[in-house]
C-alpha cells in the first residue's frame, strides 16, 4: 500500500497526488517552504491529509530554525503553511496543535523542541489512521447491502494519512462482508475522482464505476444508489458542510430521491467557532484547472471561468455526520457540540 | 458566422463538431454511409441538427440509387440512418417526412424523385433556422434581465441549422437589449459547453463564463442565476424531457432554489406517442468518452465506465417548454397537444 505521507530521514514524502494514476511518483520536501508549496498545488490534497502535512511542515521547519528568535521563525513558519488553503480547517486545527505544544515547550534546548514537535508531527498522522478506522467501524452499519454507494472526489487513504474517511466507510462495509459496488464521480476540474478515488478502489478489489459529476442525478433517481458517502473540509456548529464543489448537487439530488446522504469526517473538521456555513471561506482555484485536462485545452482561448473549489451542503441535506467519537444526526448543534466535548 | 450543415455540389457538408474548437475543419460527405457515421461518431450532434443531417442524408443516398428496386434502397438508407442513435426523436422526424414525400412520389421519374427530397431536406434545414428564430422571440421575454442565465450542453446554431434553441432565447433576450451574461456548464464527457457553447457565444459578443457540471448547484444557490435555459432531445406527453445527462441534476437544483427552468424546442421534438419519459430510450455511449479526454486517459486502465448520454427530467421541474408556435407550461398533456395541433 502506498503512504500518503511520511516522516523520513528528516524530510517530508508525499506521493504526487497530481500526476496520479499515470505516474506514482514521490515529492520529497526538504524544507518548510516546500511543504507549503505541495498543499498550495495539490501534490498533498484531502482535508486530513493537509493537516498532517501542515505539522509536518512546522517539524521541519523548527528542525531547520536556528536557535536564535525562535519565536519569530516559529509564527513565519506557521503563517506560510496557514496561508496555503482557506477551507479545509484541519489545516489550521493542525497548526494550532503544534503552537500549543511549542507555547507549552517555549525556552527549552531548541533540540528537544525540535524533537518533540516531529514526534507530534508523527502522532498526528498515526491517529489519522487510528481515526479513519474507527469511522469506517461507525458507519459501516449505515452501507445498505447489496446496493452502489456513490462517492465524490477523494475521501479515501490518499485524502487522510490512511484508509480514508468515505471510503473509509466503504473499506469497513466491505470488509464486514457487505456486497456493494461504487460509484465514483470523476469530480472536475481537479478529477480527483476518476484519478484517485478509482485508483484506490481498484488496489483493494472493490468494484468501481466511473461515472461524470453530470450522471450522478440520473442513477440517484434510478434505484441503484443506497447511499452517498462523501468527506468534508469544514463543519459549521450547525452541521452545515464544506466540501469538493459538487457536494451540495448531490446532496439534494439525494434527498430529493430518498437516497440517505452520510458525510464521514474527523472531530478535527469540525469549526465550532462558525454557527453556520455561510462564514466557510470558499477557496477560487486558478482558470486553467477549468480549461485544461493535463495540460490539453478543452475551452477556446479567451475562456473566462469561475472555479469555486468548494461548496456548503446545508445541514437539511445531511442524514448524518459519521465521526470517530460516533454518528451526529439532526439537531446537529447539539449532537455536534456534544462529541466534540466528548473524551 | 459559420454553417452547421449545408447542402453543396452534390455533398453533405459540416463543420466536425468532434475537434471544434481547436480546429475548424469540415466534413465532406459523399454518400449517406458517411452520413450516417458522422452522426454516430458526433462529428454532428444536437437534435434539430441531426434531424437535418438525416434529412440530407436520405436526400443523398437517393440520388446516388439507381431506377431499379428504388423502394428497397430507399428503405435501407432510412434504416441506416435511423439507427445511428436513438434518443432525438428529430431524426425520426426528419426521416418519416422525407418518408411522407417519397411515398407520394413513388412511381414518378428518379430524377424528379431526387429532385424533390434534396428540396425537401433544403426546407427542412431552412425552416429549422426560422423555427429558432421564433423559439427565441417566444423566449427572450422569459429571461430576467440583468442576471445570468445557466445553461448545459450546446443547444445553439451547431446543435440545430443555425440560431440554436436555448442559445437562440439568450440570443433573442441580448437582441432586446437585456444585460446577461451566460454560464455554460462544460458537460462532461463530450464538453459540448466547454467547446461549442462558449465558443458561439464568443463569437457573438455575449458575455460567457466557462463552469465545471459540478458548479451548477452553487451558483444556483448563491442566487446570481435569473433562469436556466436548455435544448431537449425529446419530449414525451406529459412534458418529461429527455435531454443532454446532467440536465435533470440542473432542474431539480434550479427548482430547490426557485430559479425557472426553461426548455426551449421545436414542434418536432415533441413525441406525443409516449405517455412518459420512461418511455425514452437512453443512449449508453462508448466507455472511452468518459475515461479519456482528446485521447489522454484520466482515469487508471481498466476503468469501468457508465455512459448514458441522456436524462429525464420529469415534468414538474420544468417550469415552461418554448417552441416556434409559442410557449407551453402545465399541464403539460393539454398544451403540448394544443401547440402540436395549432397551424
Amino acid at each position: 500500500m502506498v503512504e500518503t505521507i511520511e516522516w523520513r530521514d528528516g524530510t517530508v514524502v508525499m506521493i504526487d497526488q497530481t500526476v496520479l494514476p499515470r505516474e506514482e511518483k514521490y515529492v520529497v520536501c526538504r524544507n518548510y517552504e516546500e511543504v507549503a508549496a505541495a498543499i498550495k498545488s495539490m501534490v498533498i490534497r484531502g482535508a486530513p491529509a493537509i493537516g498532517v502535512a501542515a505539522a509536518m511542515g512546522v517539524a521541519l521547519g523548527v528542525s531547520h530554525s536556528g536557535a536564535e528568535r525562535l519565536d519569530e521563525q516559529f509564527d513565519t513558519i506557521c503563517d506560510t503553511l496557514a496561508k496555503t488553503r482557506p477551507t479545509a480547517v484541519n489545516l489550521f486545527w493542525a497548526i494550532d496543535r503544534m503552537k500549543k505544544l511549542y507555547s507549552r515547550l517555549r525556552g527549552r534546548p531548541v533540540e528537544e523542541i525540535r524533537k518533540a514537535l516531529i514526534e507530534e508531527a508523527g502522532q498526528i498522522r498515526l491517529e489519522d489512521i487510528a481515526i479513519n478506522r474507527a469511522i469506517g467501524a461507525h458507519g459501516a452499519s449505515l452501507v445498505p447491502d447489496g446496493k452502489t454507494v456513490l462517492t465524490h472526489c477523494n475521501a479515501g487513504a490518499l485524502a487522510t494519512a490512511g484508509y480514508g474517511t468515505a471510503l473509509g466507510v466503504i473499506r469497513a462495509a466491505v470488509e464486514a462482508g457487505k456486497k456493494i459496488d461504487v460509484f465514483a464521480d470523476e469530480t472536475r476540474p481537479f478529477l480527483q475522482g476518476a484519478r484517485l478515488t478509482v485508483w484506490e478502489l481498484q488496489q483493494d478489489g472493490i468494484p468501481a464505476k466511473l461515472i461524470t459529476d453530470n450522471m450522478a442525478g440520473h442513477f440517484l433517481k434510478s434505484g441503484r444508489i443506497g447511499c452517498v458517502v462523501v468527506g468534508a473540509d469544514r463543519i459549521a456548529r450547525n452541521g452545515d458542510v464544506a466540501n469538493k464543489v459538487g457536494t451540495y448537487g448531490v446532496a439534494v439530488l439525494a434527498k430529493e430521491n430518498g437516497v440517505p446522504f452520510y458525510v464521514a469526517a474527523p472531530v478535527s473538521t469540525l469549526d465550532l467557532t462558525l454557527p453556520d456555513g455561510q462564514q466557510i471561506p470558499i477557496e477560487e482555484r486558478p482558470a486553467a484547472e477549468v480549461t485544461h485536462v493535463f495540460g490539453v485545452a478543452i475551452a477556446p482561448a479567451g475562456t473566462e471561468v469561475e472555479n469555486p473549489a468548494f461548496d456548503v451542503t446545508p445541514n437539511r441535506y445531511v442524514t448524518a455526520i459519521i465521526t470517530e467519537k460516533g454518528i451526529a444526526q439532526a439537531p446537529y448543534e447539539e449532537s455536534l457540540t456534544a462529541l466534540a466535548t466528548m473524551k
